[in-house]
């Protein structure tokens, strides 16, 4: 197993969101990268850096008017005066026939879907590193050294949209890493198509949104029912993608509540219907928020349950990028991913 | 001129709304009744009391789940804990399928378009107080003992959509009001359409949206160019309805910092779309912040100029309910009310 990280993800450091009526601290706090990076050095695995990519891979996935926004957006609005520090929506998209502002204040609504992503100066250089990441992880597999590579990416990205950012994603690191495998596998003659399983807490709705219409790749997620929980608005049983793609998204909302057991049995049907697809790579959304004391907690999964997950997903048998997503329980992220980690590489050996 | 007034208007008074990246004190404050109620009544102008309407009036415009939703979302907030003491949405329903969902945080951003529509436990109330005096004052006219009448309505109404508040607007009054007297005046032979015309600084975005497949009700705004301004994503010149409504939406957006000069030349403009159009009545969202001194200013009227406003809206000779929008400069608000009711009899007697 290779890892990769850029330091720069730990730049981002929004002061607050806004929150169930209130300012809160975020619970996506640079922290996170220093527990993760230590814990992969501790067991002797060496942090690689990322090249640098540059935009068309992101371009690949985002438009151009939403990446334009990421990269100025903290500027101009500090710019308009009188603004809070960061960068946060007061304004949504929600009009019958919506029209493109020109002002930072209706920007910001127009590419944001919720008030869980603020924007301060290093945003775009911390997503940007993140996404360089889950590229050079994606490339490290396709050229074959192992089979298997962890990206350390911050913030997280699956719930970034083609045009909006939400729930502390911005840029959609494993959209943007499985779209720049598929030329890749298609040109090597292979069957062109890649699955990407989303085992964070949350459902992983901008990737969903990004693939919704198409069948090169398989969006599948394991996550806390939305109709009481975040991202609230999608991640239900019966969105199974449209067009071409219809079939080719396929959500499994478990209880708020869900033990271990439950979650671990619910990935499994995942990873079948994944074998099914038989697709050439597998990418993983990996959070660590289904952790039983995670402050944002829905499921009950344990330390040593992680293992297990990781055990299922080795399996698979299939070229694997990990790429790292939510949780937020700081003092256990290190013996999470450990363990995740060790059932991985055990079960791949 | 008739003119009615539910004190209960004034019990509707959030802690604070969410804008431009901070927790702000409302603009829309309850001492804005006041201000108006107590110029009417030195004029020698009684306030009546609207009668109740009920629900049906307020369902022919609005959704039967946002309706629920309204009255029993400040409950609820409360009960699911740890919530602040309004109901602000932090998600939209900004997905390529959205679901309904059943929590109260992920129905506020469904109901919502932004998070300056601030519920409390009176909202509801002062809402539905509201509409009732824009009911009221509709079927005063209709009656025929004055050829206008006006409703002293708060919280202001042209935001809402459908099923969304939105800009300190929960229900849609004017859309409402003219709603209802449709099949009164379908009954009495009468042509059976009416014009919305909207003078508020903010575009009318939740009745433009009410109305835009239709062709019985004409919707006109004359407002700030929403590509800078509130409520940014509608209201552009290109909205012009659509279907059967194509062409009975009329945007008049006008620069950010315009004179009175070129703001009552543009409603002039509009005034003369009306008369084309030949409605049975005229609904006017009469809102005082293109006052020149308006915290939310963008405009140059005087108080003066409100008269000549007046005198222009009462020269088009129609039966005439004026619905109180927005206006937020509380010392002025009853001199530029006072202002226009000068040129709107003088002109009309």
């Amino acid at each position: 197993m290779k890892f990769v990280h850029h330091p720069d993800t730990a730049l981002h450091h929004p002061a607050y969101y806004f929150n169930r009526g209130q300012m809160r601290a975020l619970p996506e706090k640079p922290e996170r990268v220093g527990a993760l990076a230590a814990l992969i050095e501790s067991r002797g695995g060496a942090l690689i850096h990322p090249d640098d990519y540059g935009y068309a891979p992101l371009a690949a996935v985002h438009t151009p008017a939403y990446l334009a926004f990421l990269e100025s957006a903290h500027a101009r609005w500090i710019a308009a005066g009188d603004m809070g520090e960061v960068v946060i929506p007061n304004v949504s998209r929600m009009q019958r026939t919506p029209s493109y502002p020109t002002g930072i204040v209706g920007q910001a609504g127009w590419h944001t879907f919720d008030t869980a992503c603020p924007i301060d100066a290093h945003t775009w250089t911390a997503a940007r590193a993140a996404a360089n990441a889950a590229l050079h992880a994606t490339r490290l597999v396709l050229d074959g050294a192992d089979r298997a590579a962890y990206a350390l990416c911050r913030p997280p990205g699956h719930h970034a949209t083609r045009d909006m950012a939400g729930g502390f994603c911005y840029l959609n690191h494993v959209a943007i890493a499985a779209q720049s495998a598929l030329p890749v596998l298609r040109a090597r003659g292979k069957a062109g198509r890649v699955a990407i399983l989303d085992v964070d807490v949350h459902h992983g709705n901008g990737t969903q949104d990004i693939f919704y219409d198409r069948d090169d790749v398989f969006f599948l997620s394991v996550h806390g029912d939305p109709s009481e929980f975040y991202p609230h608005m999608a991640g239900y049983a019966q969105e199974r993608g449209v067009g071409a793609g219809e079939g080719y998204t396929l959500n499994l909302p478990l209880p708020i509540g869900s033990d271990e057991d439950t979650v671990l049995a619910t990935i499994g049907k995942a990873l079948d219907a994944v074998a099914r697809y038989a697709p050439d790579m597998l990418f993983i959304s990996l959070g660590f928020d289904t952790f039983i004391n995670d402050p944002l907690a829905a499921f009950g999964v344990t330390t040593p349950g992680f293992a297990r997950m990781g055990a299922a997903i080795a399996d698979a048998g299939l070229p694997t990028v990990l790429v790292q997503e939510g949780g937020y329980a700081i003092d256990d992220l290190a013996a999470n991913l450990a363990s995740f980690l060790d059932g991985f590489e055990r079960t791949a050996a």
